[in-house]
């Protein structure tokens, strides 16, 4: 099958090493002709381009851009395109996307490979990234179903595990495990940034271990993602920020006013709920 | 020397281990007969009883109960010892200790060794626990500096680096980076629990990933740890979680006002100061 892929990133990148591995033959478009260099070097692609005309051979084309740029890049790809060319996206944010391009393109179907490593770019491609992992698509009832099908089947190959769901669905979701931890997380530290009795601060920085260190991960990430999520998911993480806010004033209520069953009770309930979050694997 | 330990789980344990291993005869007290069998099993200690009477053969006691037995054990063991027997505690809070202990005890030094394992009792107890971690002495005015010189030689031995402050300073930087995270990851699960659409909370339990894990783990652990935390250490970290608060409704406030350069600066703060926090090694 020829396969295009937008944006030779991380997800482009590894999307490319295991689709021509099965014997696709892999076009890939990047803005940067060194990016298009690597591709080649690195196996990803059988043939790189700046030029988004390149696409036009491609049955099925992968954009794999960051969140902002997917809209405008579809927009600009579609005057290139034979209608039957099935396109789909891997932004973490689906709702926009959705409402944006279906109008726009019939044979489209919005996706979500939950993978990542802590590296980004080119160079952190790997095969099989998406092997055990979860891979949402959010068809709607405008999408052919032919043209799911052809992402399905492509995906099921990937080894990843297909999750079905509306595009609000998923973006609900994800504001709930993905987006709100960063938000919490990252409250965590500017909260102990602000103290202001500097041999308290220090003392801080030098007890802090692997409970701090864990819940304050996703806040210490690269700003420019977590300004993405919330740009692009606003409604859903702001009903996220004010039911955890919620929770929140209910656990420092419990704390004030000295109700440690009423605590303790809390407490054994979200120990109870994590393993529902937790893969088996 | 002749040491005693009161309590033998995973702290009274591994310091029974490392203080045989150098030559001291170590004295175990338990509650339980059981106990008292393992750690001589494990070599934990020289001798091993249920009752506190054993202890007066020490020259050094280590506390090593939970929190809320520190104060009342003590009460009852210093009826059986010499004036000059120095006492020191491992409780993850020093105030109410140190304010109810001082009275009775001229030779007190509060203390406080953050090392741990996910796991805890007598049978987690290992070597070395402490090579490498922080140990915080709160020794006041009123203790003597030859009984806090007496812990310190101890605690060097033990490889621990020694941190000195006085108790409200110690509750005050563990309510930043020990119990608040737990308050904030607790309601963090707490907040995805109440999803009301079942698909949606389902999609969220199968999409959770490393994100999630490890902005929730001490939000899912135990629920007696939580509660004893915020039971001694109230004042400290209710403060803490008014000023979270504060600092999480700024947030909520850039993203509602789509505010996104307040956003990134604010992300930009928070990624420069985590590493802050984070041990060299």
């Amino acid at each position: 099958m020829n396969i295009g892929i937008l944006g030779l990133g991380l997800i482009g990148g590894s999307l490319g090493l295991d689709l021509r591995s099965q014997g696709h033959h892999v076009f890939g478009v990047s803005q940067r002709t060194s990016t298009c260099q690597q591709a080649l070097d690195l196996g990803i692609v059988d043939d790189a381009s700046v030029d988004l005309k390149q696409l036009a051979a491609a049955e099925v084309i992968f954009i794999c851009t960051p969140l902002s740029l997917i809209v405008p890049k579809i927009v600009q790809l579609i005057t290139y395109l034979s209608p039957d060319t099935v396109l789909t996206d891997v932004g973490s944010v689906k709702t926009p996307i959705v409402e944006a391009i279906n109008p726009l393109w019939r044979n489209f179907v919005g996706g979500h490979p939950m993978a990542g490593t802590a590296e980004s770019g080119i160079n952190a491609a790997q095969r099989n990234l998406f092997v055990g992992n979860p891979y949402v698509l959010t068809p709607t009832q405008a999408t052919p179903s032919s043209a799911t099908m052809v992402v399905e089947k492509i995906v099921l190959k990937l080894g990843a595990t297909i999750y079905h769901c509306r595009p609000e669905e998923h973006d609900r979701a994800v504001s709930w495990i993905s987006h709100l931890p960063v938000m919490v997380s990252a409250s965590l530290i500017a909260a102990c940034m602000s103290e202001t009795k500097p041999e308290v601060l220090e003392l801080a920085q030098k007890l802090a271990s692997s409970g701090f260190r864990d819940t304050s991960r996703v806040g210490g990430g690269n700003p420019e993602l977590g300004v993405m999520m919330a740009r692009y998911n606003r409604p859903a993480l702001l009903a996220s920020l004010q039911q955890y806010r919620h929770n929140l004033d209910d656990l420092i209520a419990l704390i004030d006013q000295e109700n440690w069953e009423g605590l303790e009770s809390s407490f054994n309930s979200t120990q109870q709920a994590r393993p529902n979050f937790m893969d088996e694997s």
